[in-house]
């Protein structure tokens, strides 16, 4: 039963849907993923560290003790005991949080999203570092606002550097822990700087945390939602703790913002999957993640060093590099005359795969840089690769 | 380490923000969850329907044999074998679906958040049912349309009557099976005379179909994507015949509006969990809803058929209702002069819940009309209900 001969429909798409673009680490990734290939380009955290076996004992028990209630709909802002552990985990150092102000979403990804649904107009201006997490990039830009880049250097973003960008700004967005795509990390006393900054210009400063728990050292620094709860909103993962493919982060926000955010949460996804919430919040209510995160910060403290040790002896001096204290990433700057980008291209050819950084730049990319992960390849394999990396550039000077 | 008397922030939000509502019904749910309450207010399926020992062992095998994939991100399109299977089961009566034009997501709320995202910009025209989906309402509303409810009788929506209002419509959303509000259902000859309307007036048709498989006497109606697969987007759910607490739906479009769909996928929330996507394929790849759904088809129809012997017995004659065959709902009218959110008061303090009809009405909402639910509430509880609210309608008669 089908109708004759219709008419092909015209899309007529909405202006924000003409932003819409793919990631483009999703699409080095698509090139990327065939065994033969080193590739340094992902951004995904090694499976070595998923604790199936756990995963699955939770799953089996909240399923076998509250499976009807798990299996049902549930409320918009989350599962209560799992929104209670993580206000308490972040109530420290003399923060007071509270889990009404904790919402629970789909990935942190999300809280992305519904920040950008909630706090930006078209044209509104938007604060990022230089360079920034693409992800953010790429869910803010649906509702089309002004990037602004905000400079920064080896200790972070530069404070000083904000009044004069942040007049009608809607808000500021940065990464300050081993930050993607840079590895770096702000400093305690710019931490400081920042949240006053922030305070005085009236600006909502969003603090996103994926990678805090990943110090090599195991020290953490401190979150700049302790400093001022009222004016940062803080962002956190299970993704890089756990497992990234259950989809389970939550914001930490004012509350009349996080009552905003759960509102467009409630139009875009009703809620986050009880069962996923339940489970995760079986697996850390007894310390689990005590013990299993040293685990991950061994492993991927330890391949952070074979590649920087690589990089020494391989990359040309005029080739710089930063120096990660923890999480996933190396970022990289050539002397300005090599594009990263072609540099790819040759790579790709000898089997070697990275990210080049242009697409983390909200404004000017720097054309001569480019991100390396180290987590997912084995110490022998990130020396083999660094080692034609090494040839490549040198090649081009 | 706190900051000194910072300024409290002033929030801005966005213009759309300021659209955001919470949705009616889950706020009365609130009210009504106590337990002495007889609540046909819910939407939720009966706990009794979800077969919780199916999806333990799924959790289990997956995990067990592909816990590291599962576990571990994936494709924002979706686990191919699901979206072979979900194209296999609607490549029926000669359509033709591939599984590219099957984008997975999390919950069929999010293909209307999405679908609102890349169709909508301020002030296009979205044409809907009169009453139509709340849920729908909602999320097309954040991108702020101007809604044009469409004529509806008791076979569904009237197609001579979109002509007037189509020009420039971006959209028109129908859920033609069992219908949410109301239960009624789109009969044969409408659905063909609709998708060819649609098609001449070159009308992108959303076909939201939660409630399809559960007709009570088994005997699903052909679904419209089959008739111009290229005109309609289809959309379905795992929600209603497995279990709504993970999270799962699929949207099925067009080549060019999927590809869309995707990106902003992308953007929103990168994708669907892996592991509940191969949980539920692993569930349903060898026929379990073959046998699982006539169970749930059963169970709501036996409770309707109560319902509607009970709303006999004791409501006047000059209420009127729907006499739905399938899903899990009654919509009721009653006089002009009856308001229903004043019989909802009365009847709370009867201890007897339902919704009110007026939120369902993009436009001039009918404040006479009500909707029922009979699945999770047991056949005495119904009479026990029916019989109350008979009474109070009487009363004001």
């Amino acid at each position: 039963m089908k109708i004759e001969n219709p008419n092909p429909i015209q899309w007529r798409f909405s202006e924000r849907a003409a932003q819409l673009q793919s990631s483009f680490i999703r699409e080095i990734l698509k090139i990327t993923q065939q065994p033969e290939i080193i590739s340094f380009a992902g951004g995904l955290p090694s499976p070595a560290t998923f604790p199936v076996d756990v995963m699955k004992s939770a799953y089996d028990k909240v399923l076998s003790t509250t499976g009807k209630t798990a299996l049902q709909y549930g409320p918009t802002d989350g599962y209560m005991p799992l929104r209670q552990w993580i206000a308490d985990s972040l109530s420290v150092n003399g923060a007071k949080i509270v889990p009404e102000q904790v919402l629970m979403v789909s990935g942190s990804q999300q809280a992305l999203d519904l920040l950008g649904k909630v706090l930006i107009d078209e044209g509104s201006r938007v604060l990022v570092e230089t360079p920034s997490y693409l992800g953010a990039l790429q869910a803010f830009s649906v509702y089309r606002p002004e990037f602004k880049s905000v400079l920064t250097d080896d200790h972070g973003l530069v404070p000083s550097s904000l009044a004069p960008v942040a007049e009608g700004a809607r808000l500021l967005y940065a990464l300050p822990n081993f930050q993607n795509p840079t590895g770096r990390t702000l400093s305690v006393e710019r931490r400081l700087e920042l949240v006053e900054t922030c305070a005085r210009l009236g600006l909502p400063l969003i603090e996103d945390d994926p990678y805090g728990a990943l110090s090599y050292k195991g020290e953490p620094l401190p979150k700049m939602v302790a400093m001022n709860p009222e004016g940062v909103i803080y962002m956190g993962s299970f993704s890089k703790v756990l497992t990234p493919g259950i989809r389970l982060g939550y914001v930490v926000a004012p509350l009349p913002l996080v009552r905003r955010l759960e509102l467009a949460k409630q139009a875009a996804d009703l809620h986050t999957a009880q069962l996923t919430q339940m489970v995760v919040h079986e697996v850390v209510k007894d310390g689990f993640l005590d013990q299993h995160i040293p685990t991950i910060r061994d492993l991927y403290g330890n391949q952070c060093q074979v590649m920087l040790e690589a990089m020494a002896e391989h990359f040309p001096a005029s080739a710089t590099w930063t120096k990660p204290e923890g999480g996933m990433f190396i970022w990289v700057t050539l002397p300005k005359h090599i594009n990263a980008m072609e540099l790819l291209d040759e790579a790709i050819k000898e089997k070697v795969a990275f990210v080049p950084g242009a697409p983390f730049y909200a404004n000017e990319p720097e054309t001569n840089t480019l991100r390396l992960s180290f987590v997912t390849v084995p110490p022998e394999r990130i020396r083999q690769g660094i080692a034609i990396l090494g040839k490549l550039i040198a090649a081009r000077l």
